[in-house]
């Protein structure tokens, strides 16, 4: 058969570049072929996978400088049915796309918002004086400086975004921190029930002294390690939280199934969103351009 | 004494309301005066306080709707003088400001990304088809519809924008939560060391089970009330991250000096951001106008 994986498009996005990862794993473990299907947002990407247009979706969970992708987080919370197959480990390099002659010329540079965090010092560095337009990918801002190659624009993208698109490099590596990674999360209908690490998220009881510790304690004590918190806010009024958790286990372990057994007792809302592995990937250069 | 406040600008933003209603308390329960200083950015916000450019700057921290503000969480991390004054709550109303007859008519809206994000699902209903822009503050996307009176261009800022820059409010309530309220900070270079909230932020060993379980057990055991909890990227490496902590509590009570006694053997680096009350303000009704 062949799979159909959802992503945030268009073409060239860094997302893509992690599909495309989890593409190659799938032909490779499991001998199955792939096409992957762009989508203009991240929300759209999910709901493809509930309404079962895409049998999986990519999406970027957190950048090592910038954070949570809380959009991400947002909607997972919201839909009941999805399970995390996998995580995905992507180093991600901004370099800067130009037709400019030197960097004196670019007054604008364009990129996704998180694109341009990422690159904050490094800009205030080089272009000082460069006018930040902030666009929905870094596709987008691919686009403005090829649909105006006389203009001296300037755009924040990948490496393998400027073969795609043939615009020049004028730097090679631009994010402030050298060790620049983005997690995703390829997204499908079906429990996996294994792999390393599982994903929750659940609200506790208000206003109580401990509310958050011991659903927190029921992993310590078991000697279960949190490799991850996250706070979003329920929307509902300002100083209520919802958590999510990753923990290292699997619910296979005997000891991480007694702490979700457990765990209700101390949330009001509980939501397992899953038991998946790892997939490092190495260098988006070994991938196919075009 | 007249004091000077540093804002995120320009004149009109959400924080510069905020600001205000600082400057008014001073005055109420002073008898000082104040003089606002819009700055460009948090981090210039931050810095005139710690360059004692200013005595006083007022940052946003985080919204009911969209979480935390994280450039003010990780830029406070970096500074070591600076202690929270005040907690300011603001109820925000976004409203849609246009020279055009109808919606109908707009194609383009320009906002803050808060903004815009508090209003994705009314911008969906109002305005499924138009453009978003994102702007560095809403009066920026204020200015793009003033500048353009013949343009059907779209702003979302709040009413008291509308009034100071003369323009139409087309929906007057465009928030997709209607409780939705941001938090800003006081800050300053003295502690204030009362007040019913105590902030701060630490980093914790390494990939042990139990090593944010520790901490916070400081506090449950004392039966003290931990009402936020946010974690940031280190921005040195994927999956080490800082936390931030906001607990009800005095530094003059005992038990919460014991915990913070303790503190120190279950963390890394810790900072204490200050001890502080909350001011909750009602309308931007009733702030001056111009």
């Amino acid at each position: 058969m062949t799979f159909s994986i959802a992503h945030l498009g268009p073409t060239g996005t860094h997302t893509e570049t992690a599909a495309l990862a989890y593409t190659q794993w799938l032909q490779k473990s499991q001998g199955e072929s792939s096409i992957l299907c762009p989508y203009p947002s991240i929300a759209q990407t999910l709901q493809a996978v509930v309404e079962q247009n895409a049998d999986f979706g990519v999406v970027p969970v957190e950048n090592s400088t910038e954070g949570s992708v809380t959009i991400t987080l947002d909607t997972l919370w919201q839909l009941d049915e999805v399970q995390i197959q996998k995580a995905l480990v992507l180093p991600i390099t901004h370099t800067l796309l130009s037709h400019a002659d030197s960097l004196e010329q670019i007054q604008t540079v364009y990129s996704h918002p998180q694109a341009l965090a990422q690159c904050q010092k490094a800009l205030e560095g080089y272009l000082p004086h460069v006018q930040l337009i902030p666009t929905a990918s870094t596709i987008e801002a691919v686009r403005y400086v090829t649909q105006e190659p006389n203009q001296p624009y300037g755009a924040i993208a990948s490496s393998r975004a400027a073969h795609l698109y043939n615009l020049p490099i004028l730097i090679s590596s631009l994010n402030d921190y050298p060790d620049n990674c983005t997690r995703f999360w390829v997204i499908g209908l079906e429990a996996t029930n294994s792999g390393r690490y599982l994903s929750l998220g659940f609200t506790t009881p208000r206003n109580e002294p401990g509310a958050l510790v011991r659903p927190l304690s029921v992993f310590a004590q078991r000697e279960i390690n949190l490799t991850r918190i996250e706070s979003r806010p329920t929307k509902r009024s300002l100083g209520e939280y919802l958590f999510f958790l990753d923990i290292e286990g699997s619910v296979m372990q005997p000891h991480v199934q007694a702490a979700l057994n457990d765990l209700p007792q101390y949330t009001e809302v509980l939501k397992i969103f899953g038991n998946y592995d790892v997939l490092s990937i190495k260098e988006d250069e070994s991938l196919p351009i075009g």
